[in-house]
């Protein structure tokens, strides 16, 4: 089989787990025949609904995802869980993972959880936790979660590759507007205050909404939820709001615009890729090397330098 | 003058406050003539000292920047203050900016601040922030800060473009380690412990420790140093931390090797720039128009389309 002798695409798309672990650690690692099952499956994807879950670190997003799961669980929907965990590249894997509180999706065995590690590069990390999207949603799982750590790129391309986004903040002063400077205004479809039963709840609340109100009119207006996601409360309220947000994307045309625009990108970054695996070739990757101590001396500027590359390519 | 008219590179290599904000401008703007200025200042760079100052939100970055600024001007240096603050596209600004703090520094006109907006794309600020160092640097600064918030893939960038990197961390439960494994322990070249008067500094100190014991034997050992940054108390040490590095990095050689590899960086970017320009020109965008239907109806996979693209590209 092209795809990597491994992996069977017919218990792949029957859902069979050991098929689903062995398609994703081909797309993390980038084997070889990791682009050719992506290529096979493409016409399988598309079904599942796919929520991107962030916000800053310590606010609760694994326990709030674990909770989601199993709500969806016991509707009888399949679920694939996606921990993006941007982690040490020297330990490749995490130190104090998130995951070890995970106990009732885990052991539930209709739940497919995955932990990424970002080994070195953001940009790579996002790509491959599309790939493993497509692959639980070509699985037939109806629900991927894909929830993700920190303030930063990662949460962007999170936010682009879902259908609806939670961001998911705490109470702690300072802690919402940090969270709004960083960004995450923008991508959330809806917001979750989490562990609402500390002191400034209600403050914190009331500030997002000030905000939004600054962000101003949108034919969607997201929602503040609070919930208590280690207590299971408000998990329901969150679950309704995202049936909201894709009822919404669905009859105002904004769920085909997304998923478009989100292809379109897809292949953008494919095609980067190539050109840069095609650029950098023995010839232009010597033209460097020769020419790096005059730029080092200062005599040729990295613009020149890049010109005199880029004039290379199209003459070869 | 080529490089915009209203930029006088003269007065910027003299430090002139105004030609420093124009050209940081031009570059921010990705105006036309900023490339042409950014290529004429090249051959005066180098001659800062670039320090890059990081963590999670609301660790006291911006007030450790404001300290380490004051103190290096005391020394009668001249200083440069670039603040990365990926910040809301639709304010274009920051919501509750920072450096409204930053009185000490601010009102001293030997030191020039700035911060930068993110407008939605954090590889392009980093490019802008790299760019803005080097504006500082030819305009006759010695020390240049780069203060960047957050987790992600930003920080990585500003650490690629720091001489020494600072990673600032809280006492607070958990901030440490999800910080850790948020990758920051790679990038530290030493450690800022601040707030260090409250409860479960030296518990943090003990915890930083252990994992730089896990990241085992290297030629530098990035110390913690506990500052209380709001009282001034560490500063000093902080700078102290600085000079040791540069010094080691100096005699290590591992100084030019870090530079090498930011001008062969930038150049890579550089060339990345150009590619995608040319690539993207009316004739494949009307490629992949034409056959977007097919991509949504599942027919033509991503994959296949991409290739497409860049057979197209090589053959024209």
């Amino acid at each position: 089989m092209a795809n990597g002798r491994e992996i069977d695409i017919e218990l792949l798309f029957a859902g069979d787990r050991v098929a689903i672990a062995r398609a994703i650690s081909a797309a993390e690692d980038g084997r070889p025949g990791a682009e050719e099952l992506l290529r096979q499956i493409f016409p399988k994807t598309g079904r599942a609904y796919r929520i991107g879950i962030t916000g800053p670190p310590g606010a609760g997003k694994s326990t709030l995802t674990n909770m989601l799961g199993s709500l969806y669980r016991r509707q009888g929907l399949r679920v694939g869980i996606i921990a993006v965990d941007p982690t040490s590249p020297f330990t490749g894997g995490a130190l104090l993972g998130d995951r070890v509180r995970m106990t009732d999706v885990e052991t539930d065995d209709q739940v497919f959880i995955r932990s990424m590690a970002s080994r070195g590069s953001l940009g790579g990390l996002s790509r491959t936790t599309i790939e493993a999207a497509d692959i639980l949603d070509a699985a037939g799982k109806d629900i991927v979660l894909m929830e993700t750590v920190g303030v930063g790129q990662s949460e962007l391309d999170i936010a682009g590759a879902a259908d609806t986004t939670l961001v998911v903040l705490v109470p702690e002063s300072g802690d919402s507007i940090q969270a709004m400077k960083a960004g995450l205004m923008e991508i959330a479809d809806s917001f979750v205050l989490n562990k609402a039963d500390r002191p400034g709840a209600d403050q914190a609340v009331h500030s997002i909404h000030m905000i939004l109100h600054i962000r101003g009119e949108s034919t969607w207006a997201p929602s503040v939820v609070k919930t208590v996601a280690i207590q299971g409360e408000g998990i329901e309220d969150v679950a309704q709001e995202i049936a909201k947000h894709r009822l919404y994307l669905e009859r105002s045309g904004e769920f085909d615009a997304r998923r478009e625009r989100r292809l379109r990108e897809r292949i953008e970054s494919l095609v980067r890729d190539r050109l840069h695996v095609d650029f950098w070739d023995a010839a232009r990757r010597s033209l460097l090397k020769d020419r790096m101590p005059a730029v080092k001396r200062k005599e040729l500027s990295p613009y020149d330098m890049a010109e005199q590359l880029v004039a290379h390519f199209h003459a070869h």
